[in-house]
């Protein structure tokens, strides 16, 4: 990658964050990012569709290692995702909520419209699912128990995102960090039933 | 109400289901309500906005008498529960993906942009948990644990929502609707402890 490209990408992956795909235009990604119009085209000759591609790739596998990282801090699964989930929270508020799930507005816009990101998004959320079924199963917790709750808390997540937005607080993402932990300390006492 | 705004409601509510809102314009609205152009800025002098915010109280409503019809159906709130986001996610599924979550899209869209709008969808989902918090604290859970657990809750379906249309399979709710199902059992044996 060079600096241009590089640069195209990071606003585009700001402004998908912000504002989703629909209100993002190529001319906005121009000037926000400082680039020429023909570097744009030069670097995605497909368009808006293989420019927001590359974004949601760029800023799945940044989340992916954000997640691995912060897991490998803390033993304790419990207390290493509840732990990440306030970090989430607190990141969001910082962004004046503007930011704090970075693919879920263009998730579920182009989730019936568009294949190719549909399935990107699909393949992003399933690999920060795995790191989270890693780590419960790593723990002990058998791993179909593991995947499951993996599941659980990616899409709590997600939704305790769109809750701190919506309602300009971090409260959601916190209390939900407060449940999951407990329901993680739980299962982790009686792992074996499903 | 009459039945030209109704059908006018309707419409925006499915389009903003399925593909957001800055996906849809005025004139998918007027084509597929069957509606004249007149009769839309008739009932909505403030265009886009003012329509979506009368489709957004609509749905938010009739979804908020869903829950409370289906929570009420079954005394054991674990089992109502689960029951619930169960009928959820069989309900995407049936749509092909392209419903579920009717005002997700557009609360990410317009946490940012449209203080209107985003009171109003924060307004919708603080009903939805109050539904939930209610039915947890009538089984017992103390008020406080009962409304952090109705967060995670709504939080957990919205994202599950989103799993489902993005992987095109009813699967994550369904393990979602378990997980809440245990953590709701786990919580009521052990209420008082926060």
């Amino acid at each position: 990658m060079n600096s241009t490209r590089d640069q195209i990408i990071a606003t585009t992956c700001d402004l998908l964050e912000s504002q989703g795909y629909h209100a993002t235009g190529l001319n906005q990604i121009v000037k926000e990012s400082g680039s020429p119009k023909g570097s744009l085209y030069y670097h995605f000759p497909g368009g808006k569709e293989e420019l927001a591609l590359a974004a949601v790739t760029h800023v799945g596998n940044m989340v992916l290692q954000r997640i691995r990282e912060n897991l490998a801090l803390i033993e304790n699964p419990a207390e290493a995702i509840t732990a990440f989930i306030k970090n989430v929270a607190f990141h969001v508020e910082m962004s004046d909520f503007r930011a704090g799930g970075p693919i879920t507005t263009i998730a579920m816009e182009t989730a019936s419209t568009s294949p190719t990101l549909r399935g990107e998004c699909q393949r992003i959320y399933s690999g920060w699912q795995a790191v989270f079924a890693d780590k419960l199963n790593a723990a002990g917790l058998p791993q179909a128990r593991a995947e499951r709750m993996a599941v659980m808390i990616i899409a709590a997540l997600e939704g305790g995102v769109i809750l701190c937005r919506t309602g300009q607080s971090r409260a959601p993402l916190e209390q939900v960090a407060d449940e999951i932990g407990e329901m993680v300390k739980h299962a982790m006492s009686f792992g074996s039933a499903l």
